[in-house]
């Protein structure tokens, strides 16, 4: 497996594997790899034949005061676990090679990018739209993996390939949980054992609002505060978000008639975690 | 020659095309050909395989109370004129087909598209920007040829594809000008036959500047003067900006150590009319 922060290395690699007819499945990712993150880069080989992670912790979509200084680091480790998957390359670039001094170039997505993370985190889909830009750029993949953990993310991603007419196909890879529910993210680590525990409610407030929607509940409002209700019964949880949005869209549904995303953002202690699960409508 | 409106079919057609090996030149205009748009096109041709020109009187890069409804159209004649010069593709999609209603993606190129037509015509580079990615998007050049009498526009988009890693190769072609030294635009067509006149005095003024500093003179306020000053022979013109600046940033420059260029916009009665000069320093 090839490991290289050169752009060019990396682009004139994944130029020769299109030559040979061979297609290319990327895997952005900002390194501290998990399991969540493992299991985009095994549907990528699945579905391509040759996988590049890129690990990249990009600047620009933290917004002032966020984790980026201590974002988490592990280049070493997941250069092991995404080549035992049978990844071809990683791409490691540092900041002033994607960012050089003079680059200006900022890809905005309205709409979808608007309400739940889009205003706790303002600018941080422009950062994460631009670069994903640059790595298509770079890559050229016939397909990349985003994980639906990140679904506002994802609906960003797939409205800009769309409108940018960028021809590369966006597959969503299903949410991986640890063994008590609370989704994989490389901010867990963040959490001390006693927030690690509470945050496991996050999963199960997000199953008990589905399950009163199988029980036929179709007014949104009811789930959103299932879902509030439930962590109630933490003590250091707060909930920032608790919406039921259209997945593609991220426009705000207040009944159930074809399917609903609950997206939810809470912080653990200072630590931001967000989650999300698919309601289907009763058929 | 094909000319099409369908997005799938000029994209299936590049495409098939780059299978062959071969290279495809794009050249994107707005229609209303006259020689400058022509020479692109033979640019073009010179320099790849296929031809494509798009003709798309683009309503993102015009601003409110801005001539988008009365824009000149001449497509049968512009079909014929660029057939004549080899082109293998004409691509005239409608506004829907290249906007459709859940359209939310736009391209901000900061720094270069900020002064001079920046200024006077605010959101008019992120419209060009944007719609130049999608362009490129759906037919892939190699290579895209554009005017230096937009020089703006050039180093906007000179400066995008370089950082979203777009590899497109970006030739620019020299102004065409009349018999008389008005540059080439399709925006001409609105004079009167009396502004038509004296708006050859822009070219003039031009180029009285560059006979300054031909003579040694290093400081631009003092060609700037030289063009305003010519400018004041007419009756009917008036200058918006004459601006001094590195032909890439679009930064002004005050003194001539390297190459400047002096980029003008003029109102001839309300017709807004645009041209630049590069000057070299003595060597």
């Amino acid at each position: 497996m090839i490991v290289t922060g050169s752009e060019r290395r990396i682009s004139e690699l994944c130029s020769s594997w299109r030559k040979e007819g061979l297609t290319v499945g990327l895997v952005p990712t900002m390194g501290a790899l998990h399991e969540g993150h493992l299991s985009l880069v095994e549907i990528a080989a699945a579905s391509s034949d040759r996988v590049v992670v890129s690990i990249f912790i990009n600047p620009t979509q933290f917004g002032p005061g966020e984790d980026l200084e201590m974002y988490p680091r592990s280049i070493d480790d997941d250069c092991r676990a995404v080549e035992a998957l049978g990844a071809f390359a990683v791409f490691t670039p540092d900041v002033n090679t994607v960012y050089p001094d003079d680059f200006s170039t900022e890809v905005h997505v309205a709409g979808v990018s608007q309400g739940l993370c889009g205003t706790a985190r303002p600018g941080h889909f422009d950062g994460v739209a631009t670069i994903c830009t640059i790595l298509f750029g770079i890559v050229k993949p016939d397909l990349a993996v985003f994980g639906m953990k990140d679904a506002q993310q994802l609906a960003v991603i797939r409205r800009m390939v769309t409108d940018l007419r960028l021809e590369i196909e966006i597959v969503a890879a299903p949410i991986v949980r640890e063994p008590d529910g609370l989704a994989m993210s490389s901010r867990n680590k963040y959490l001390s054992a006693e927030l690690r525990e509470e945050a496991s409610l996050i999963h199960g407030g997000l199953f008990a609002a589905r399950q009163l929607a199988l029980t036929g509940e179709k007014d949104c409002s009811l789930l959103r505060k299932a879902f509030i209700d439930h962590l109630r019964k933490a003590h250091m949880l707060s909930v920032q978000y608790a919406e039921t949005v259209d997945p593609y869209t991220m426009l705000k549904i207040d009944k159930i008639e074809n399917r609903v995303l609950l997206a939810v953002a809470v912080f653990a202690g200072t630590t931001r975690l967000i989650d999300n699960i698919l309601i289907e409508p009763e058929v």
